[in-house]
């Protein structure tokens, strides 16, 4: 948040001589997650000194969830690559791409990996078409979102611990070509980063890190184990990842992240 | 939610002959309670199929929570009466107003009923210019509020189990009174009507009744007495409950709740 305001203000400073008669912006921030996930903890830990006016909205973001032209900026971290359910064609045991043995995309199998594309490139677009309907004209969208360095989509098994994960981590040409396809946005900006771990030397942290994954996965395993395995799972988890740090540490800072500035173009054009 | 979007969408179709080139309105309601209390459980009741769309706010409804002019119509139900804060004289020995041996604003000690008054009045003219600033030009407050049926303000110890409890039940003309102080409003409706409860004729629902009370109080009482000895506190509540609910059905049913219709006048005026 606080990156974003500073931008705007900068912005909206060298932009100040034509605009004298304006009053300091305010900003009106609207948090989005699943609605499983724990807003009460984010409302708690919101700085009291915040320069912004909070609010939190429930609700799947492949949805409209805030009313017309009523936004200027979205920013969605790390959320896209979260589809909006697992493919059917790879739980089906007639069809091409069904999904024997694994648990994930491992993009080893071509039908499987398509299916799974398929799925990524249709929630991505109903993501588009939402914020494009909250976005005023002009507006803004930054998404980051983890993926493959390249094309392909190799995913190796112990890469994730994962288990028909409603998850597609996508190429940068995948990405481009779901943005064009919409047609409601202009790509200001996109590139390929390296992992943010890369950033900083710190060994791996394996009480925070497991804290991290299961914050993250506990709600969607409890579907799928119920929850009175979770403390169990998560407490085997922590101790794998004890025996294995560097190796997942060293998978880890191969991963890549997505970073894209989309603008949204005039209205009207919404399919 | 529904009786108001009901009451607008008519008023909107009233007036459909001169807005002819007007789209259906879009509903977009902000939810706010204590940041203590819980906005998960709201998130994940919310109707899937409702006809707006819904963000939680969290914090105090005594200072302003969202943009400037960036609402219609703001709904207090039953909130008014919890004051920010204990008014500190009826805790300080040498006061006059030190409510001494007692647990909360009894109503026959003047001098604890004036401090009382004085925080309510502070708490609602902060709350009044909060909304006055949130309100377009024309906007609309409705405020329902519990209270006393007259201006005398007796409440005695066995209506609420109570601890130096941040809460004052005003009469009809103090409501009257803090509003016209305010000036930011014109009052187009004012009542006062009868318990809710006295439109059933169900008995007392000993279990619902606890449940509300817990849910009302728990996170306040936690804050004296430590949240180890809750469980044991409502246990011991629902007990005497069952003891006593002839009397606690009647007294109940003698509550009074202020009903006020406030309209936001031209802007400019905030002091």
């Amino acid at each position: 948040m606080k990156n974003i305001i500073e931008a705007v203000m900068l912005k909206y400073q060298s932009t100040l001589e034509t605009n004298l008669q304006k009053n300091t912006p305010e900003f009106h921030v609207s948090f989005n997650d699943q609605v499983d996930n724990d807003f009460n903890t984010l409302f708690k830990t919101l700085p009291s000194n915040r320069p912004y006016f909070a609010v939190g909205v429930p609700g799947s973001f492949h949805c409209q969830l805030l009313p017309e032209a009523s936004l200027h900026i979205a920013h969605s971290s790390y959320a896209l690559h979260w589809l909006s359910k697992v493919p059917p064609q790879v739980m089906d045991k007639g069809s091409p791409a069904w999904n024997k043995g694994k648990i994930y995309c491992a993009g080893n199998d071509k039908e499987v990996t398509k299916a799974y594309f398929a799925q990524f490139k249709a929630d991505t677009d109903a993501f588009l078409k939402a914020r494009a309907q909250e976005l005023v004209e002009g507006g803004l969208v930054v998404v980051q979102i983890p993926g493959v360095p390249n094309s392909k989509g190799v995913i190796t098994e112990e890469k994730l611990d994962s288990f028909n994960l409603a998850l597609y981590l996508p190429s940068i040409e995948e990405v481009k070509m779901v943005v064009e396809m919409n047609k409601c946005f202009t790509i200001e900006k996109i590139y390929t980063l390296s992992h943010p771990s890369n950033y900083d030397s710190r060994p791996l942290d394996i009480e925070r890190t497991c804290a991290d994954i299961r914050a993250i996965n506990e709600n969607l395993m409890q579907d799928h184990f119920g929850s009175e395995n979770m403390d169990q799972l998560f407490h085997l988890w922590g101790q794998n990842l004890r025996k294995n740090r560097l190796l997942y540490d060293k998978v880890v800072r191969q991963d890549v992240y997505h970073f894209a500035l989309l603008k949204r173009k005039g209205k009207g054009n919404i399919i």
